[in-house]
């Protein structure tokens, strides 16, 4: 059984390195197949966006995920089976239960309590290594999710809001969710979204960010604009998103994740 | 049968690990081995210059680059074989052509067209995932390259072209193809090259950057010369670059990849 | 047998990738963990300190480690063995002693000089490539260590000095050994010592960096202050560290590894 692995723990640290080698010493035969580690530090919700956009991508498994800003502290340790098979294992802080509920919602949930599926001593501020990677090691090699620990409540679960945008007939108001290596700004929004005020590629639309204002075009991709040009589209995982051809849009629209952005037709 | 993966992806995104997921899923045998992800956002120069670097080290395998700012355009999408048995796939911008006619020269090339090899839906910006990955990991299952779409002519297929350098008897004009995490400079010139005017380890030479003048040694390793002082090497793939013993050449030269460099023995 | 490797290489160029390919190359079946690449270019004393902390959470194997400033010169390649079994393959500069002083000490050391053993030509800049990789791959394929060259006297080993606190009845001054992804920054300095002036999960402190100074609380994880306290507490590899809860420690105190850290109790 595959385990997939994300993090915010950068890969500067041995944080990634000594998980995958507690999980390895664990579960030998075990592959780990690591998503990214480059969520930002304590981005609950940017984990949760990309755990939910890319299991459909990738075999059944074990879904270890890390962004834990409440280590040691009263949060949960909690595993997750969702509705198709999949486990998870991570913080009860939201950040499984948006991928949980995609893939056939939450099936069953536990409190990871059993100390003989840990590390001893556990440590207080690294519960990937010591809790972690370890629960989801050994279930990997099998073991039953009853054994964590007791059940929980599917409703007593964490959950994180994803910020909804604000649709008039006229305008939109969005949010930058994420903004990613190229620059490219993934919004809180649909295609189904913004073809309600008419956009589809091709059509001309004014942009607002902080007191700003800019023309961009309704495109299918970065080649359908001129170099430069500012396009709004349907991104890799359906979500819409501003990019710029050849160049990093969040840096000329000097955007950060949390962004707000104001879309109409452009007259 | 080994795959290799090179693209300008970075990692702090995801777009590394659901190309990894990809692959598994469809050949979960395969192992694959990261070369970078590393390359410049674009870099398609820098990406074909890595690949040909680096595949006369890797075992013969489907060797998978992804460096492609005109994704969902028309550009085609192909794979190669080369005259020693290695497969390639990727972009048709440039990027393979080099590493390919380094080991055998291009024996064989498929417009990759079989909707049967690629995931469904196709997105416009993400051919990494969606076409390129699952084509290597079916080529690796042992796919022949003609079920994937119909032979192109080898001639047709883009090329790029590594910039070269100007030599007269008494001076050399060459530029910075790439600089490395030490901030070593790569140039365009090889030891037979810089031999010509003369230099050799030992000998004093010039160096003039923008408006600048350096004074640099020619080096056989970093340690042979003292602290801070700069040198001019045959790097680890036979290319002349530029360091500074204990620092880094880039920050103290103010250099970037394209950074014109000019070489001429010191008087 | 598995194989891990720690490196300064960083993850944007190939010296990773290519360090696995060629050790793929020798041993097709052997795994390869990385436990980080992003020890700071030249960090020697970095990389030893991450090498003697994570090894324990390892399984035993070939241990290949390289941060290397003296490649090319006349500082040696060396193997070394640990009372437990482990092997160790990287310069000697004192990356490797530490760890293998750590688990079992030092219990064969050979000069690593058949070129048998490792790739030609070797270059004057990559001996993890070429030398490095090459004998951890035949070392994990049950190579013998003595093979690789002659036995070298464990006494002949270079160390490093790992800074060492000065401690008194009322005040500790202490060093900034490291600054992980978060901010955290990690002393020299561990629990026992601490308690030494009363300090214990309460504790109010005083930190003195440069001529700042700041108040603190010693806590046990970061949930148990308040969001922007700075925290003393004891990490995940039992090294007493600073963090700020919910931000980054080395930011708001403007420190760097290096930095000289004085500790007493607040009045």
């Amino acid at each position: 059984m595959l385990i997939t692995f994300l993090t915010d723990f950068g890969l500067e640290d041995d944080f990634v390195g000594v998980c995958h080698g507690v999980m390895r010493r664990i579960a030998p035969e075990v592959e780990v197949i690591d998503i990214t580690h480059g969520i930002q530090p304590h981005g609950v919700l940017q984990g949760a966006i990309v755990l939910a956009n890319t299991l459909p991508y990738l075999s059944e498994g074990v879904h270890l995920a890390v962004v834990d800003p409440g280590v040691g502290g009263d949060r949960r340790g909690i595993a997750l089976r969702s509705g198709d098979g999949r486990l998870y294992v991570g913080p009860d802080n939201g950040l499984l239960v948006p991928a949980a509920e995609k893939l056939g919602g939450v099936d069953a949930a536990h409190e990871i309590t059993n100390r003989k599926y840990a590390l001893e001593p556990i440590s207080a501020t690294f519960h990937g290594r010591d809790i972690f990677s370890p629960a989801a090691a050994h279930l990997a090699q099998g073991l039953a999710i009853d054994d964590l620990g007791p059940a929980v409540e599917p409703d007593s679960l964490a959950r994180i809001q994803i910020p909804k945008p604000d649709i008039t007939d006229r305008r939109i108001r969005a949010c930058c969710l994420y903004v990613d290596r190229f620059g490219n700004m993934q919004l809180n929004l649909t295609r189904e979204q913004i073809m309600k005020l008419g956009i589809e590629p091709g059509t001309q639309v004014e942009l607002e960010l902080a007191t700003e204002r800019y023309y961009a075009i309704a495109a299918r991709t970065f080649t359908d604009a001129r170099g430069g040009e500012i396009i709004l589209y349907e991104d890799a995982y359906e979500n819409i998103a501003i990019a710029i051809s050849g160049g990093s849009a969040a840096e000329t629209l000097s955007a950060e994740p949390g962004a707000d952005v104001r879309i109409r037709l452009a007259h």
